[in-house]
């Protein structure tokens, strides 16, 4: 289940938000049923954007960044939750090596270093900060905002090279906060007596945003059979070309042509559902890659051959110098959800199959219909209810507020479980069961 | 982990305080390690009893009220551990039946069968009350407090007689939240189809105190070993008689010679660690029972010949008319704690191996050496510390205060890890795993 937690909107829920409640003991039965298949990332956060008339995930981030804007009256948690994955992995860990990202490129990152190796050490762990960087040869201290300190240390491989540490430091865990987008390290490969986690295959070297879309177009046909709703509701359209380089012009036509067929698939359920005060619009991302680079907002193919020198260089470099190529299609979902003016969209952070947070991304100078993880975005924590995350179907009516973050928890959950199906699809190397 | 919960310590940490803070990874591995070994109770709560100079566990409940006087802010956590045990039972459960205790003696019961209904609802199962007495043929509203209302309804077999549940409810796990000290009604017997939680030995129908009091010794002789103290820090002395009974005086001389060989064991104690300030005492208290009667306290084995007429009764009758026989003699530990004057003592709930909150129980009319189990107590919920749970032991000096609820946590898990070892001794109808 999920905590309840206050979120953004008021008003009479919203007919998606109703069916979802309703269906509460069935959807938590489905997914205590799935898990008994599939095994959770470890740890996962998903942005949300929520139109009113549909409610979709439409990023999944298996090296959540951000645990520091989660409010700390949830942070216990986060901490049994924690113990329960560690249980999984590892339950003789004495070490928990965390590897954090190497550029500090966003002031509150080591923020959010600093708040999971609380988590971690609050399971019971020792934990410890290991770099990627080639230029981090020794112990090295970062600076905290509140003036506290991190101590980053190299890597070191075990003198018969099988296992992975730092100097007097063995770990039986290691966790990965970096999303790899630079590929894969060598030290980071050929690790099979520890758990790395997340695998390998999770960071962007090798993963695939279109793969994660193909298993949540399954999960949630299966969810929308479950409550009754249009697998729609909760399931922006996608589409993916091959090789796109907006500078030669190679590809361009796949992409028009494309954002033609999602747009008028989008036009179509506009007019089954009546929405009328929405003009449809389409996201171009990389395949491959994160941190909201290279993602532009296209509300007509033609658009496409009109774009800047600048558009067509945002869209050719991403993080840490990787070129798009592949390029993915995905039906804009407005956001109707705002905080004191500027737009918000909601973020569920998941350790293990447990929701333990959320917050807004909140954007003053974006639109609804804008990509809000960008410079000069705002985290507002998600705090419990009033009343305390005591919502009760049963209660005497006017007593217990409905649980409108439940809502957001069950979408998030369905974006962490096809990201469970997309990484046991994508392994390299699977475990026969 | 454990939470971060105010308790009403202040001041310098106790030499036994800070050797468990500084212990926690190796705490908190061992416990890991041991729950691969064995299995959690579903629920438990611990009443703790912190003479500063130790901190023991004097009650381990299995069937435990007072969830209600849990801070609501810690709801989500319970939700959070009642999930996984869930998950272990019952992954397809659809249906809970909760079986309360048939009278509600306490007025505040009812709020507790309410709570433990709302965790269970919020773990996404349909949760519904079966009542054990005769009397209830059909299904009867119960008021809560709050102008609420419960239902409660007649317990009913299956046709085949297999199952048990409600009419039109075939639960998957059957929650057992009455204590059983009337004996095993024949409706529960022979149920192998369903997780029949706790387990009928549970009860005070089976249980003895007794078999608590030697696992016990055996956790905490292991866990003393590996945190460096002298294991009575954590321990009270025990003996037990076979039959005794005050109005014949069967059983008196065992009980007063016992009384006199664990005084005198707790005065060398004394002596060895340079206690003055207290005078050892003994509690004396049925082996089967609950419910704080049939309790008392005795500074010296002449006290027992002296018993007025009033107190030999009291000690004649325990709850739900059994008639005590067997004595367990546990040494009286002082509670040091107060809250605004009023003695208090600590009492810690876990859901599976997860501590999910505590509270304090005071009463401002006993004394020191007293039981506060007795009609007058009071209780005040621990909430969360002001920072949140963050404590960091590796944090800058001063800025994150030690989590002493911590060490309630571990000693509470201490007797959690005891009643594991119990309940499998005690089984009926062991397993071969």
């Amino acid at each position: 289940m999920v905590p309840h937690l206050v979120t953004a909107l008021t008003g009479p829920l919203l007919d998606l938000e109703e069916k979802i409640l309703a269906a509460t003991p069935a959807i938590e039965r489905w997914f205590r049923l799935e898990w008994q298949e599939h095994t959770p990332p470890f740890y996962c956060s998903v942005d949300l954007r929520n139109a009113g008339y549909k409610l979709a995930p439409v990023d999944t981030n298996l090296f959540p960044g951000g645990f520091n804007h989660l409010a700390s009256e949830m942070l216990p948690l986060s901490v049994q939750a924690a113990m329960a994955a560690i249980d999984k992995y590892c339950p003789d860990a004495r070490n928990l090596l965390l590897i954090p990202e190497i550029h500090d490129r966003h002031p509150t990152y080591l923020d959010n270093v600093a708040r999971l190796m609380q988590i971690f050490r609050q399971t019971g762990l020792h934990v410890r900060l290991g770099s990627l960087s080639p230029e981090i040869t020794q112990p090295t201290p970062l600076a905290l905002p509140d003036g506290n300190m991190l101590v980053i240390e190299p890597l070191v491989r075990s003198a018969n090279g099988r296992r992975l540490g730092l100097k007097d430091f063995d770990p039986c865990t290691i966790l990965v906060n970096n999303d790899l987008s630079a590929g894969i390290p060598d030290i980071l490969q050929n690790i099979h007596e520890q758990s790395l986690l997340p695998p390998l295959h999770a960071g962007w070297a090798l993963r695939r945003k279109s793969n994660h879309f193909t298993a949540y177009d399954e999960v949630v046909k299966k969810f929308g059979k479950l409550i009754g709703v249009d697998p729609w509701m909760l399931n922006p359209f996608h589409a993916k070309c091959g090789e796109v380089d907006f500078h030669s012009g190679e590809g361009l036509d796949c992409l028009a042509s494309n954002v033609d067929a999602v747009l008028a698939k989008i036009r179509k359920k506009y007019k089954e559902y009546g929405i009328k005060d929405q003009k449809p619009f389409v996201i171009i991302k990389p395949d491959a890659g994160t941190y909201g680079k290279g993602i532009i907002s296209i509300r007509d193919a033609a658009e496409l051959k009109d774009l800047s020198a600048a558009q067509r260089d945002k869209m050719s470099v991403i993080k840490d110098g990787r070129v798009v190529s592949a390029l993915n299609i995905q039906e804009g979902v407005p956001t109707f959800e705002s905080i004191k003016d500027a737009v918000a969209e909601p973020v569920v952070y998941m350790i293990d199959r447990y929701v333990v947070g959320g917050y807004y991304r909140v954007h003053a100078e974006r639109g609804v219909d804008q990509n809000l993880n960008a410079p000069g975005s705002q985290y507002v924590p998600l705090a419990f209810a009033q009343q305390h995350a005591v919502p009760d179907l049963r209660a005497k009516p006017g007593t217990a507020a409905p649980n409108r973050f439940y809502v957001y928890g069950v979408v998030a959950r369905l974006a962490l479980l096809a990201a469970s199906l997309e990484m046991e699809r994508t392994d390299p190397n699977p475990e026969v069961y």
